[in-house]
């Protein structure tokens, strides 16, 4: 694997600013103000037309000028200076570049067409470039800051790739309010060269990051994406906000940077197949990432909560419980043990609720360490640890932020308090995470057990595409030219059987003698349907014909079905699946993500439940049985009403095949097997789709 | 309607205070110098038995020593001292207390008995109080504080009750962060006297009280709750948090305050039903509380969105999309007018993203007033109002804060940035929220659009309750007398059919020659089921024969049933129904909520899919129609693949009919219609279970 262009573009020796002045108003000068007060290591740069020197730094005329040719080139001047600039950087061996300036694919096709230059002059000298249209990046273990705003606390493990700017900047000091500190903080800006998928990459192999939180508005390389994050997230984890799925957002990200989005319910599946954990909101993204890179992992879903009032006890444990977390409650023994402590009426059953005690030794440290001791809780959230002017007593916290380490569980702490609080600003300082209320706390212990499971998850390779079907393809092609947009009924099914994909016996029928004899050679009871590629949809139209007995019930359909078309079309003779769980599977394309395979729920309510999951292909089994118990109304799959379990690897199966037929055949657009009915335990393909172009 | 008694005890013109003494260091000393601090302007009382006064405030030895009946009392004192202190107060007149002690029904038994007793020393003496086991009551307008936080920031139009005493004070500071400011609000800890349901009522008349805000851990009277609830949501907004839904969050309040808890579902249901709106975490229960009681009311859902910053803007747009509400694509002509404003490359679409512009006048002011002028929008959302060092600009917000009266249209902000910030100070200042984050501010809008749908609801009374059919009374009472603990289907339906549900037809039959009549008088096809009182689920058990065609079947299909259930039991024939829309109906009751009705999903898939809503009976039928609309396959309802629509009268009609026979059949302890089936437009309902006692 080559080495990530961000190894070096993160770490130069050397770094030239361009579009700095000695005006300090001006926004390049507020920049390099604060490059220079992060304290950068290296070599500094300034290139300046006119003035000899900026803020004290010898400058340059030109990048020809340099004594060497610096390692990183930060750009931040007018849009049609870029190129060349970043051409003579080129031309002296500069292979790293930051561009700030605005103005490019996201204003529309004249900038597209700047943009397009920039990255054919990259291509020339080999530069990889973050940006354009970015606020810059942040390497705290560097000292390296291109953005105007300090990061003030200093190095920290959490790390974080942004298609946004302001979430890297204009964030800084509220993120410093809570203690949270970058290892690396990137803005990608347009990502016309260094993507935030190169991004991950990067952090996952970074040493100095334990955790990684991404901001997104849409992946142009989905399929990229999510086999990078399959390598990073059984290491570390990986939280997301994706902000691109609804109609709105995704016209604010395009006028932003030109990303492109996908759907919600698309992203919420690649998410789950990567390994990726999806937050909702920008405060849950940098608080739960930091509670994760600070954090030991929650090894089980047990937790425990202590307070010493009911309130923020009782919103924790209601969050907690509904994001599927236990609390179970303690043993006698343990329970005696927490009385020991703590005054007579209080509560020991867990959650704990010391009432209205403000022994913050007892809270903090004595009953948290009872606890983590006994093993009967696998992580703890603690509320109410405050150093407040009316509490009489006074603790030193310095044991309570070291019990996750002894003890190797997670501690979380939720406060209405903020770094003026001391307690509160300790905590943060020796990496146990405040969360600003009891909600949020338990919605990230939930999301530190998801993550468990997600290490959990079996791995498994895809295996490797089958061979092409000469039959399917023949089909397809002989389709194409007769001027088809879909495959008939009959074709659909030939070609998915051609795969192995278990579909209805059946048999294509012109007249009315044969349907006879085919509906006695498969069996009563059959179904009869008109069979042509220009009916896409046969309910409600006459065109099918279940439970059909007998060989005057077959003839007497068959004529319906003909006089309900009005021509002379074919006639499918099939047998009768009979079983309540139906099921849908279909395939469709996204740009970026190739083939999206999809499961839900069938019959006639699964388009007022919209009860469905999404995965990218190819897919492994375990990924597609994954997919399948992602469905709301998964609970069918499982023996149900008298019914066997549905055979999870032979439906799974279905779906990996769906995956394999759309990479192999690329004319096929779309497909849609619905329904597919559960036959015992056995699934059976009783109708399908087949689009192509 | 009687006064309430809260408009006494909330401004009372003099106020003795049990359990306070001059030594600072004990809480009741905190909560008095707080109290004094506070400002209350009115009469003040301490009562010491040994010093001659108490900071500075002559002290009395007892209540008997009072030169005046005080109007309210404040006790906080030993628990055993409780009782006899209300009865000395009793005696001399007095007829309102906050009992702050804690150590009574929460703690068990003994507990429960030193509570009634409080309430039996009430009753004697007419006495209402809050308490005991809370922090006492604020009230602004009065400078009536009893708690032991202050409340720094004056009067504000936003009212509290709470079942948590923490939320009452120990997030005080942390509003006052915020700008949150109080009109009233209430800690009421065990309410044995007056209860949240009272506290709402009051600040329901309250003409200080533009929104409430409630946190829940259990509602003892839940019917009352909604019938007040009804009365106050047309015309106040109610928002409330309900923690005790949970296994975790009913054992936190449990011991807590000895509330009542459901689950979850059920509160979900209610607080529908009483047009109250629920949040998830208190953050949003302030901070939306304080958006309702600041800002207009929100008239349609089209938000506009404005920023300086891409990643804000796509994730309030995002949020706001996920949440319902809608951002228009602005005009032409509008964003021809934004244009006029801001820079080049900028969007105006919507949301307007001024990109990295500093101009806090365009992005507070200007652009702001051009949409809520142009009446596209409905309400709108701004980021990045802020007053940095490095920002060169500076903004006078004076009109930007007028902006939603001149308009009567709700503006909110959000900001990475507290009361710090200048300009943040001035927006709270000046009755505009600032949420902590643009998902919050999202969210905050659209519960301010679903205020707007409560307050269109069509209101109806519920009619008067029919009268009781002696025939099902009968049935029941013989029943019970043969010691079933069910009706039997065929009695099931029986009693439905008496208040006019409609049933299938169907005959009771004991011979296979019955069967053969009745299947040809009801018409072929018909089904065939055993009917015993103590077989209460049928499926699976051969006790059901489907679509019966002709004698022969029938006949078989006798004999099957009988031979299943291994004895001579009756056996229904009844009419074979069908339609492919399925839904199930209940009654339970719940402690404190009476009979609670159930709609939801029916067919196989019901169990799998929990599709389900509740209310509290009676209902009318607005309600019930509100109801059934509430499930996620609500779209089943209008007219779904070729099928009519459901006639939603009647069907609304069994829902309310069941809450009838509910109440006036207190013997039913449960009642399951499944399934009630869709035959064309009408539900018939084709099985039933009653269960008595």
């Amino acid at each position: 694997m080559p080495e990530n262009p961000l190894h070096l573009l993160m770490n130069p020796r050397s770094v030239a600013w361009v579009g700095a002045s000695n005006n300090p108003d001006k926004m390049g000068s507020i920049q390099v103000l604060n490059f220079l007060k992060s304290g950068y290591k290296g070599r500094f740069y300034p290139i300046h037309p006119r003035d000899e020197q900026i803020f004290g730094h010898k400058a340059y005329k030109s990048p020809e000028s340099l004594p060497e040719a610096p390692e990183l080139a930060v750009i931040i001047v007018a849009k049609a200076s870029v190129a060349p600039l970043l051409e003579a950087f080129g031309k002296i061996g500069t292979r790293r570049a930051v561009i700030i300036t605005a103005g490019f694919k996201e204003t529309g096709a004249d900038g597209k067409r700047g943009e397009d230059e920039l990255n054919r002059v990259a291509e020339k000298y080999g530069i990889r470039f973050v940006g354009p249209n970015c606020i810059g990046v942040i390497n705290t273990q560097a000292a390296l800051n291109t953005t105007l705003v300090q990061h003030s606390l200093g190095p920290g493990p959490l790390s974080f790739a942004s298609q946004s700017g302001t979430y890297v900047t204009q964030t800084l000091r509220y993120l410093n309010a809570k203690g949270i500190r970058f290892s690396k903080a990137m803005s990608l800006g347009n990502e016309a060269n260094i993507s935030i998928v190169d991004a991950l990459e990067y952090l996952g192999e970074d040493e100095d990051t334990r955790s990684i939180i991404l901001y997104i508005e849409g992946i142009r390389d989905g399929r990229r994406f999510i086999d990078v994050a399959k390598r990073v997230t059984p290491r570390k984890p990986v939280l997301a906000l994706y902000v691109g799925g609804s109609d709105a957002g995704a016209r604010a990200g395009m006028s932003h940077t030109g990303a492109l989005a996908g759907p919600d319910y698309l992203y919420d599946g690649i998410f789950r197949q990567a390994g990726v954990i999806r937050v909702q909101s920008i405060e849950d993204l940098y608080e739960q990432g930091w509670a994760f890179a600070v954090q030991p992992l929650l090894k089980g879903n047990r937790i425990g909560v202590i307070s010493n009032s009911g309130g923020p006890a009782s919103s924790i444990s209601h969050a907690a419980n509904k994001e599927g977390l236990q609390l179970p409650v303690f043993s006698e023994k343990l329970q005696a043990e927490i009385r020991n402590v703590i005054v007579g009426h209080a509560s020991s059953a867990n959650p704990v609720d010391m009432t209205f005690d403000l022994d913050m030794l007892k809270l903090s440290t004595s009953i948290p360490e009872i606890i983590l001791k006994s093993g009967e809780a696998d992580g703890l959230i603690i509320h109410g640890v405050i150093d407040l002017s009316i509490m009489m007593t006074d603790a030193d916290l310095s044991r309570a932020v070291k019990l996750p380490e002894i003890y190797q569980k997670p501690v979380l702490v939720s406060s209405f308090f903020d770094r003026a609080d001391r307690y509160v600003a300790f905590y943060e300082d020796h990496g146990t995470p405040v969360f600003e209320g009891p909600e949020k706390a338990a919605r990230g212990m939930a999301n530190l057990f998801r993550y468990s499971r997600i290490r959990e998850r079996k791995h498994s390779d895809v295996p490797a595409l089958p061979a092409r079907s000469g039959e399917a393809s023949a089909m397809i092609a002989a389709a194409l030219g007769r001027g088809q947009r879909a495959l008939d009924e009959y074709e659909g099914k030939r070609l998915l059987a051609a795969y192995g994909i278990p579909v209805t016996r059946e048999k294509l029928v012109m007249r009315e003698e044969e349907a006879i004899r085919a509906a006695a050679d498969i069996g009563y009871p059959v179904v009869l349907k008109g069979c042509s590629w220009d009916i896409m949809h046969k309910t409600g139209k006459g065109l099918i014909q279940l439970r059909l007995q007998g060989e005057e019930q077959v003839a007497r359909a068959f004529r319906a079905i003909r006089s309900s078309a009005g021509k002379d079309i074919g006639v499918l003779v099939q047998e009768m699946i009979t079983g309540s769980r139906e099921f849908v599977m279909g395939m469709t394309r996204f740009p970026g993500f190739g083939p999206v395979l999809l499961f839900g729920l069938g019959g006639i309510f699964a388009e007022a439940l919209q009860d469905t999951a999404f995965r990218s292909a190819p897919v492994s089994i375990p990924e597609a049985q994954d997919m399948i118990g992602d469905i709301r109304a998964a609970g069918l799959l499982g023996e149900f009403r008298g019914m066997p379990a549905v055979d999870s690897e032979s439906l799974a199966g279905i779906v990996q095949k769906l995956g394999f037929i759309a990479m192999l055949h690329p004319e096929i657009a779309e497909m849609d097997l619905n329904p597919v009915i559960i036959a015992g335990p056995q699934p059976v393909v009783a109708d399908a789709l087949v689009v192509i172009s």
